[in-house]
């Protein structure tokens, strides 16, 4: 659809910070590595992983949403040879969204044996979340009972796994730890409820907007705005409190 | 050919993906690197190589691809006077397979003058090989009997010479390592040959596709999309198992 300068250059300019954001994010996490003891390094080393990545393709969504709109008569009209990628999300989740729980699994500490296990069935559930999640997304049914609602389903199912693996089987994990280190991790796994929850919110948006996406400028701009504001807090956010987990257990255990 | 909407994005997100995945791999062999023994360094070093010079190449590949098709009336019609550049990846391979090799061999950590001849026997071989291919991917004569059969046939000959030496030659050098590391080592092995092989098979797609390339869209995606997943899993995925070795034997030999 065609926008208002203010809802075009809202996105544009987010996309902006968030680039910013995470490149910032990187050079931190990269560097913060050495005030950690050796054995919770590898953690930051992944959260550095996927702020870069992250980063990249923020600066790919940047370039595709200018390109896919241009100023005319005070509008910003949608340009039908140009189309907006909406795929660098999903390629981009693919990549970071298994390295974010890989490093909630690294930070834990667990023995070789039990960690292996956990990171491989909570980074495959994510993988299929997104893949599963990808053909609602970009179908231009976007209604509830439509294919959007189907497919968001679907993708539901590895996600509530995941929910349940953190919630149940890692209870006891966390409690082992020390009451400090017990609390930063419950906090860390919050962080995780709380902003991956918002995903399959903001992918609701357009299933109660008719006419998505030609008709609604509205839902497209809240769509971008909501996922752009969870990356951030999913991605830099969180791994600044695993950065403070590590730093915690770096101390305790000398 | 023109492409579908569906046919031109999957392979421009695979090369976007592609990007990603190299850059951030370039990124994490460079910091683990102070997590092996001195000895073992280097051959992460290579790995750190292979994957930036294959991030280079990727961004100029995706930049090649955009640049070759413009959407039209819904269809992604290829521009003649911006042809897709294939050299890209053969250059990048000219660079990247001898490294590949000479990476395998430094991680054997062998006597100095038993891997400096496996090294150049094998690196050459790599480089014949991919120097006897480019003439059939290019050639305007895709069949079977044609040229790119012919130069297909000619290429496998050092491809072939380099499947000895690692299965024969090899396997006493395997042998002699400790348990662990002997299975890490094989399964590097198999790794390269299970990636490799899939090169000549993504080759000969074209020779079953009569009218190659300006009649088969299908074809030409195919051909492409093999191509890069092979890239990522002989590239970025190799070097994670490299890099496993490469900890195995450090702190074995503490
Ligand atoms: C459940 C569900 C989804 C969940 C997505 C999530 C949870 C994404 C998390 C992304 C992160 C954490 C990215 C940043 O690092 C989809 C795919 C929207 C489709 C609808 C159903
Ligand atoms: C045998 C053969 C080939 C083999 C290519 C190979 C084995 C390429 C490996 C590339 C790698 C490993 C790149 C990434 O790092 C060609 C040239 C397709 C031509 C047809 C015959």
């Amino acid at each position: 659809p065609d926008l208002t300068p203010g809802q075009f250059n809202l996105v544009y300019n987010m996309f902006s910070f968030t680039i910013a954001t995470m490149f910032a994010a990187f050079v931190y996490f990269v560097l913060a590595q050495k005030n950690l003891a050796p054995k919770y390094r590898v953690s930051m080393m992944v959260s550095a992983l996927v702020v870069l990545i992250a980063g990249y393709h923020y600066f790919r969504i940047f370039g595709s949403w200018d390109a896919a709109y241009a100023l005319e008569g005070g509008q910003y009209v949608f340009q039908d040879d140009q189309p907006f990628n909406d795929a660098y999300r999903y390629v981009d989740w693919l990549l970071t969204v298994p390295l974010l729980v890989v490093e909630l699994v690294l930070v834990l500490g667990l023995p070789k044996g039990e960690s292996g296990s956990l990171m491989a069935r909570l980074g495959f559930a994510a993988a299929l979340m997104i893949i599963l999640g990808y053909p609602g997304e970009v179908s231009g049914d976007a209604s509830l009972m439509g294919e959007r609602g189907l497919w968001g389903f679907i993708s539901t199912i590895p996600f509530v796994y995941i929910l349940y693996v953190l919630f149940t089987e890692l209870s006891s994990t966390i409690q082992r730890q020390s009451g400090r280190v017990a609390k930063l991790l419950s906090n860390a796994r919050l962080l995780l409820l709380a902003t991956w929850g918002f995903y399959p919110i903001a992918y609701m948006i357009p299933m109660f907007s008719a006419g998505y996406p030609t008709e609604t400028p509205g839902a497209v701009v809240a769509l971008q705005v909501g996922y752009t504001i969870c990356d951030v807090l999913a991605k830099a956010g969180y791994g600044v409190l695993i950065y403070a987990i590590a730093k915690a257990k770096s101390e305790e255990e000398g």
